[in-house]
């Protein structure tokens, strides 16, 4: 599917099966609204997808480096990107570990890191380039490179819609990635760059100070465009960024709900939501990141994080543990009595 | 195991086997910390476990009516209580959804409920009366029945001790019982009723007045010594809050961790940690409620909760639910790889 036909596929969600499911959950036993959020879990799913079970759950975790990393914005360095790929493919990461707990599968995909990888199974291999460029020289990738990024993230959607996948979870790996990240949410808004730039994976305060500065630099050498998402992913973004943009993007298109990790997946989908308003029903924000730019992205999406856990690993360890409260939602759903069927008596009665 | 051994048997958690934990943690792939609360849950299970997984779950739920339910205090009609028993022990409530979906074996346990019941699977008979006194009138129960209350949710930790069950849920069902549970945090700080007192099960504005008055009424007519935390229990509390008081404090004495759910499970928990202090270690909030009264509670606990979900359930349905958030840290904790195993560079490197 193209970027410009899944952005035309994008509908909004059926509002009619969405009462429908409230309605429901309003005559079983428990006083009305009383399981809180798992109400709206439970409606938005059905909604979406037409059906009150998850039948497959799959994550997706992008993989690509970063030419800022030049700027000394990470603790970690860059060979950690492919290290990470070996271990989630050898099953050995957070998110291996979290994926098994939730029942979802977990795939791997290059999109951008430096290094070849060989055939390895649970890793698709769809490399745009060996790691972005350095956006405070010029632009992260070409507007061609973006799209591609974009339209291999929509190709796992649709595989997803195939293969029968109700849920669908994003993650990331690339080491520096909070600085694209934070760049896309300034890009996005009128906050300052300080404002909505924090430590990444434990970053000092001089390394803090650097990083807000290279973002700043970034912004004002290229110029991103807010009213075009692509222009913003290409100038200042990230593949594996563009990766999650496509997939949430993607999902929207083919009405297959989606719980996005955090601060990165959360500017992949920000970049998603940009390219369509009704992209935004179709995303489940996992928690709450500590960085501090990410509170601004899930405003601008309009979605409340379901976890707040403090975590700030990233590679869809949230997204996994929050895909467990969408299936704990169902459940409910399906599985607790009406007043009718338990004789039970209603408030005021 | 009488009150008083349960008490002495309480002990402070290993810290020497929270150390060690959190040592094997900042070795994993991964940023230092950066799996957040989840190594929180993890060091603490450990340290009182002395084991990294869990064998079994089990939640009860602690039934019982309220005196205080002839000065309409509730939504809801007393007959709901045994209503629901029989829901529970059908397998059609909220908890039972939420227990299945957590693997956790359900119990509930009629330690007030004004209804004899048959004999049912899944239901253990441990009745201390028809229901509390009205305390606007007198003690809610004698002090004799809030040590048996206490006892008998004593003799369900040393039962889960003897069966292998390596964490425990509380859980609670008893119409009017958000307003014995805002007398108890009432008596236990220096707040003013009105600023622990909230909706319960929905009732209007002119309902919340009466609860409050209520509630006033019973804290002058009783008096309840803050000091003697089986004084306060007596005088406003409920039987299925004495049976999750003593449960709490059972398992703080068996040293099996515990999660408590929600308004009325946190009441019993703060009857517990005032009767020995290092209980607050073996604790688990399970999630905010949206009662007023239950952030002031979990302060005096010491406890931050889990998860914020908006729910206003009980039932033990925020304890399922946070059970599988302490699996999921067991799961990383067991199953992330090490720098040294997976060949990852660390920070710095």
């Amino acid at each position: 599917m193209k970027f410009n036909e899944a952005i035309e596929n994008v509908k909004p969600i059926d509002q009619a099966a969405a009462d429908a499911a409230q309605a429901h959950m309003d005559q079983q036993t428990k006083p009305q609204g009383s399981l809180g959020r798992l109400e709206e879990f439970a409606r938005r799913f059905i909604a979406i997808r037409g059906r009150d079970d998850i039948r497959k759950k799959a994550i997706f975790t992008f993989a690509g480096d970063h030419g800022i990393t030049e700027e000394g914005v990470s603790a970690f360095p860059r060979e950690v990107t492919p290290q990470m790929v070996y271990n989630f493919v050898n099953g050995g990461a957070g998110v291996n570990a979290l994926a098994r707990h939730a029942g979802a599968d977990l795939t791997v995909v290059d999109i951008g890191v430096d290094h070849d990888f060989e055939e390895l199974d649970g890793l698709i291999k769809n490399k745009i380039g060996y790691g972005t460029d350095n956006f405070t020289k010029g632009p992260a990738m070409s507007r061609e490179d973006a799209v591609q990024a974009l339209e291999a993230g929509i190709a796992l959607a649709v595989k997803c819609r195939n293969e029968g996948v109700d849920l669908v979870g994003t993650g990331d790996m690339g080491i520096g990635n909070t600085t694209p990240s934070a760049a896309i949410v300034a890009a996005f808004s009128d906050l300052s760059v300080a404002d909505v730039t924090f430590r990444g994976t434990g970053i000092d305060n001089e390394g803090l100070k650097r990083k807000i500065a290279v973002i700043e630099k970034g912004l004002d050498v290229n110029q991103p465009d807010p009213t075009d998402p692509v222009d913003v992913l290409a100038k200042v973004g990230g593949f594996e960024i563009g990766g999650i943009a496509g997939l949430v993007l993607g999902c929207a298109a083919v009405g297959i709900p989606v719980v996005i990790d955090g601060f990165i997946s959360t500017a992949g989908a920000l970049i998603a939501s940009e390219l369509h308003p009704n992209v935004k029903d179709y995303i489940f924000a996992a928690h709450k990141s500590v960085e501090i730019g990410h509170t601004h992205m899930l405003q601008r999406i309009g979605q409340e994080p379901m976890l707040d856990l403090q975590m700030r690993l990233g590679e869809g360890t949230g997204a996994a543990i929050a895909m467990t409260l969408v299936e704990a939602a169902l459940r409910s759903y399906r599985e607790v009595a009406t007043f009718a069927e338990a004789g039970v008596s209603e408030a005021g009665d």
